[in-house]
């Protein structure tokens, strides 16, 4: 119990945003880089969702307080859409409307966790997680996770020695972000034996799961039998149909726990705003054929990074981003000042520990929130960093380039 | 650390919200009662304020991630119309933008507590605050507060005895939400020598501001010498400008605990939708004829149920509520019978004990939520209500009435 002026010890405990080091040179720049470093999404969302037209389409009584819980309708159209998509037997009670897929994910560990309980965290992992779990005074576990399920090892190889007494949860993300793993049905079989074996409560962080590349396919891990009571599904309209800013997400699961869940989001934001709910609506009512259209034009996307970028990476198998390792190119220099090079060649990537300690040497490059042909410049622009970083070590060392696609 | 289906104690400690117990039974209704249980706004919000015309001045980039800090014009919107309000010196660096009072409440606390924490709450409180305590592990320690006040003690009285060296922070509402005290500026000055004397945190709950009833006025705590580093002060859209299910409020506070509480709120609910931000942003640039419109309309409905309620209650110096005592007239009935009863006369009010445990005999009356005939006729049904149960009284047991009007 520190008084004024100390602020609690989880808090502390929180960085700021992975880009926030960058960000203030990013204001200086006289033309805006092209933007590779958030997860943000260049296609206009399907044209029912527009706000003016969900503006339009309020009650008269859409200016006041509305159910915290979610709109019926909208949670009817969820648990529906969810049904088509493989996740079936969710009906409006297992659906709650949050502010976003972080409101989601925040809420589900809130009602789960207690100070000093321990979370294993599958890493890389979306950054804002590890601060979640933080600032309910509770332990991130990083495990090495998605690398070595690529290299055949299995789950309970890879998780076991990180369980303790006070592990409780488990955090996985498929497709992930930032590596684009998109783990196999077997693999999700064997994520739910190691939750229930444990008796872990399960986040599974499935945001990206309408973006999946051929010949790859999403298992939702709370169809599979003994989990839809352990786990918390999230996804979101804002990967799903280009809506990040209308912060639309959704948290399902057993209403034996998500009751408790309901309470808590209302104590932390009440209710969502109706008119970004109906936005959302529009979507999914909508947005099959956009997602289909979407999913093609964001599968060249991969296509395109895939073939051109000259670094090592893992192939990525749906979601939105390529996580690449330059450590062998950029020796001794430190990857924010190769950063803030790359930003004044008119680039932005995210820095790879924000997604995991063990990735301080890779970048995250986001290949949904810019146009092909930008996109296509901008990987041509940090291939000719990386060029320029092997010829000043060829010529100052007479060091070799190492290291090779994945 | 308990494991699934075990959720955290401090999620369970959570009540169902306000009004969920009637809330069934609301649903069944044939037609929906005159609605004085929430504190929503019966009147439109300014036209600038309009979602539709918020949605039309979206940027290009409007469906993307903003700012987590919220829009700069809207900050510096706040800034200035604090000043004007009577809290200068703030700058965009003193505004986090929120989800509502509610997320900007929550995120102050979330910053400041740790678990075991003691919070001094002045009681009768909003019912949330409680609950938000509870989830962060903390413990509210109800301190019977604005009656005393009223009857002529001391802040230094009233609060001292519920200090232990557990206490880190106060909350304090002014105009308070249910009773409608509003706190003179002498007890602000006492209340800031207190929280100052103690090492305190305080969050100023001055949602109610604009809305202060002749001849009382409104004094920021912030204000007050030695208050702007250790206050949060919090208002919101939502009671200013009749914006409720927009969900913008204001956190504003010293940049030195402000800059962690914003990455509190970045972890909760990352950003608050841009189209919500432009409403407000509509509703401040241009509200402040608004604003004086619908304080003298509200000032008529306080003193119409000032004047025809047949019930004891402390005379509302502002905000939206009128917090009545019918414990002399219920004698044994519960109160949730007797606002069942109610609700099938066609008028729903919120029961005392969400806002403090000395209050399970008292009504929370909203005189804003419905027009001025409406209200009327919502008061003489309780009236009619509080009779009937008069003289069943009399009828079965001779017993005369008791209480008067404060």
């Amino acid at each position: 119990m520190p008084h004024h002026p100390t602020i609690a010890p989880a808090a502390c405990a929180l960085r700021p945003s992975v880009f926030a080091s960058l960000a203030s040179q990013l204001r200086t720049l006289e033309r805006p880089p092209i933007p590779l470093h958030l997860g943000d999404a260049y296609r206009a969302p399907p044209e029912a969702a527009r706000l003016e037209r969900a503006a339009a389409r309020l009650p008269a009584n859409g200016y006041a307080y509305a159910n915290p819980v979610g709109l019926e309708p909208l949670r009817d159209a969820v648990a529906a859409r969810c049904a088509e998509d493989g996740l079936p037997g969710l009906t409006r009670d297992h659906v709650h409307v949050n502010v976003g897929a972080t409101g989601a994910i925040q809420t589900a560990l809130a009602t789960w966790l207690q100070p000093g309980d321990e979370v294993l965290v599958c890493a890389p992992f979306w950054p804002l997680v590890k601060g979640m779990v933080l600032a309910l005074g509770a332990v991130p576990v990083e495990v090495p996770f998605y690398a070595r399920l690529r290299r055949g090892e299995t789950v309970a190889a890879v998780l076991a020695p990180h369980v303790t007494p006070r592990t409780v949860a488990l955090y996985v993300t498929s497709p992930n972000n930032p590596c684009g793993t998109v783990l196999t049905a077997d693999q999700m079989q064997d994520l739910a034996d190691f939750a229930i074996a444990r008796s872990l409560w399960v986040v599974a962080d499935e945001a990206y799961h309408h973006y999946v590349w051929s010949p790859h396919q999403h298992q939702f891990l709370a169809a599979l039998p003994g989990m839809a009571t352990r786990t918390a599904t999230v996804f979101t309209a804002s990967k799903s149909y280009a809506l990040a800013g209308v912060r639309i997400g959704f948290l399902c699961g057993d209403p034996a726990w998500l009751d408790a869940a309901r309470r808590v989001a209302t104590h932390t934001v009440y209710n969502v705003p109706l008119v970004c709910q109906l936005s959302a609506l529009g979507a999914i009512e909508t947005g099959a054929p956009w997602i289909a259209e979407t999913r093609a034009l964001y599968e060249q996307a991969r296509d395109l990074v895939v073939q051109r970028l000259d670094a090592p990476f893992d192939l990525p198998m749906g979601g939105a981003y390529v996580f690449a390792d330059l450590g062998a190119d950029l020796g001794d220099k430190p990857m924010l000042e190769f950063l803030s090079d790359l930003l004044r060649d008119g680039v932005s990537l995210s820095p790879g520990d924000a997604f995991g300690r063990d990735f301080r040497t890779w970048v995250r490059i986001c290949y949904t929130s810019a146009p092909l042909a930008d996109l296509a410049t901008g990987i041509n622009r940090l291939n000719g960093a990386l060029e320029r970083l092997r010829r000043s070590a060829t010529a100052t060392l007479g060091r070799p380039r190492t290291g090779t696609n994945g």
